[in-house]
């Protein structure tokens, strides 16, 4: 069992420590660990965000547990060299098209949350966002036009098989959960929208037991305010889905709590391979204070050891001890708690 | 002074029906009312949702005030006949490129967002959305690749001028309100979003009394639902600004209070050509029944007689008599009430 870790910017290197705490005392048989950089630290020692020694790590690994990454000082980098390229690479060069963002509310912190609480308790949702296609990977450019104007374009897109895979795995959670996905486009505007609502009802035929719905995305980001409970899975492109989901974590009370999966196609000895980050960024303005919440990081570890490493009872126990830790009352500073990185990650591993 | 009457589908036609009352019970000297077909409605009259003499009857007036589309009926129809392309069209080729959104909490209603009364109660915001451009208007087709996939693609750019022009509009808004000014993009991605902040900050210089901050709109959809007090004024693309405004909407507790403004570079005798709209929809469920909330409609009338014709105490007039009505409880079902369409009408008459 091979996990790659890649720390990344920021409080990467902090929240990763208490992950792999948490990992080194699983006491795993056979586990073996590699430490890649990417983000702006990579840039620092490489001269790129995605060195390649990086990527190859990814590819030999069963699994990659991602920390964070982007660093103001890399703001003004050509954007093929800011940070934020190693995640958008490694999603595109190892195939990771199907993104895993549960949102659900954890016992005790209805109060954390900006909704009401009778609204906030009601959050348990899937967001499955597609990660390989849409507007984030065509063709790109600045221009100057024939008449000197500047202009900058991003070409959108979505071919069937690419709608067909990620519409394959969404129906498959809700048969796993509560039975009920709904697809969010902007059917009304977009082509790429039109054949995505399309290939999604063409999928169906082999999910009669799931029962669809389809949504706008300027409706599905109003409903997520007015009554989140009324999601199970929600599947939906790439852009969308960087917004929903952000969305959808921040009415769980906070962003730090947070973990995601992004799986391909590709099977390894252990289950599926995948790449494991928080849904958070670097946070770079309380980088090195020891103040970060490690719990979205150590939540994503659970994940990969479910996901990848067929490991669930494991995987289970992490997320109790974290679910146990939070209702004792241990919060760090995002959930306006004084519990620090190091702190928090002892509260956990106590109750492992 | 010349108002087009674009009714519309669903409950367009009863909410257009008050803000007429309220127009009427104005008094206005000099006003010439033409009544015009668009939607669904047309499309079984004329045969296109956005007739040529509707469109005509829209030049020729100072303001159009639009009810809403959206037809079940027409959901089999090819694109371009469907009911929303009559609002497309009118934005487009009417030049509308600067749509204003104003959200703002009515004091009294602050039980009715789902977000907590302390979170809700801050919000006083306008969301400044390009109307023109990005993703909505560029080509975009099916087709089907050599390989034998369909394949939906929707091309997406800004121009700089197109990026100047709004940003105009949103500094000047950000001066007469709190003087702050947040663009939302996804520059970390788009080069359509990199050239949109560009210019955005260009325009800045002529504006040094405005605070201006940018924000990813992944953060923006976050911060939206975990402190919308923090917003003065945010400019962002068609897509975007899509999202977020009715997002932000919900947030204020019902989407059946919001009016929004489309501009253009045109001048009238009295002010700026425009189109107003409330932002919901025509709400096929509950169209013909009476339950439709007018408020939006009636305030969308308020910014009609501000923009468009100048008249800032009739504005003012209509909003503090609608401000009055909720105050005195006055609320349809959008908010948990029992009031009908005519009597909130009545209300807002009452204390006009
Ligand atoms: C950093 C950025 C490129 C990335 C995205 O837009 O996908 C992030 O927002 C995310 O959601 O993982
Ligand atoms: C009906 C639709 C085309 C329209 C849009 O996407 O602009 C609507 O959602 C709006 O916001 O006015």
């Amino acid at each position: 069992m091979k996990i790659a870790l890649f720390p990344g910017d920021g409080i990467g290197p902090e929240i990763m420590t208490e992950a792999r705490r948490v990992l080194d005392a699983l006491g795993l048989p056979g586990l073996v660990l590699f430490a890649g950089d990417v983000g702006g630290t990579a840039y620092r020692t490489h001269g790129h965000p995605l060195p390649p020694e990086t990527l190859e790590m990814a590819k030999a690994a069963d699994a990659v547990l991602f920390g964070a990454v982007g660093d103001p000082a890399c703001d003004n980098l050509e954007r093929h060299l800011r940070p934020e390229q190693a995640i958008l690479g490694l999603r595109s060069q190892l195939g990771l098209f199907a993104n895993l963002r549960p949102a659900t509310m954890f016992p005790g912190l209805e109060d954390m949350s900006a909704l009401r609480p009778e609204v906030a308790s009601q959050i348990d949702l899937l967001i499955v966002r597609e990660l390989n296609g849409d507007v984030y990977f065509g063709e790109k450019a600045m221009r100057v036009l024939d008449d000197g104007r500047r202009q900058g374009y991003d070409f959108m897109s979505y071919a069937e098989d690419e709608v067909r895979r990620i519409a394959h795995v969404a129906f498959r959670a809700a048969q796993g959960r509560r039975g009920k996905l709904c697809s969010v486009d902007k059917a009304n505007v977009l082509e790429t929208s039109q054949l995505w609502r399309d290939v999604v009802i063409e999928t169906h035929a082999e999910y009669p037991d799931v029962e669809l719905s389809h949504m706008y995305v300027d409706n599905a980001a109003m409903q997520l305010v007015r009554n989140p409970g009324q999601f199970d899975v929600v599947v939906t492109g790439n852009l969308f889905g960087d917004i929903l989901s952000d969305q959808a974590s921040m009415c769980v009370g906070s962003i730090g709590l947070l973990a995601s999966a992004a799986l391909g196609e590709r099977q390894t000895e252990f289950g599926s391979f995948g790449m494991y980050e928080p849904i958070h960024g670097s946070a770079p303005d309380i980088a090195g204070q020891g103040k970060a919440n490690p719990m979205a990081m150590i939540l994503s570890l659970a994940m990969l050891l479910r996901h990848s490493l067929g490991l669930e009872a494991e995987a289970a126990r992490i997320e109790a001890a974290v679910g146990k830790a939070l209702q004792d009352g241990v919060t760090g500073a995002d959930l306006g708690g004084s519990a620090g990185t190091t702190e928090v990650g002892d509260a956990v591993l106590a109750r492992l």
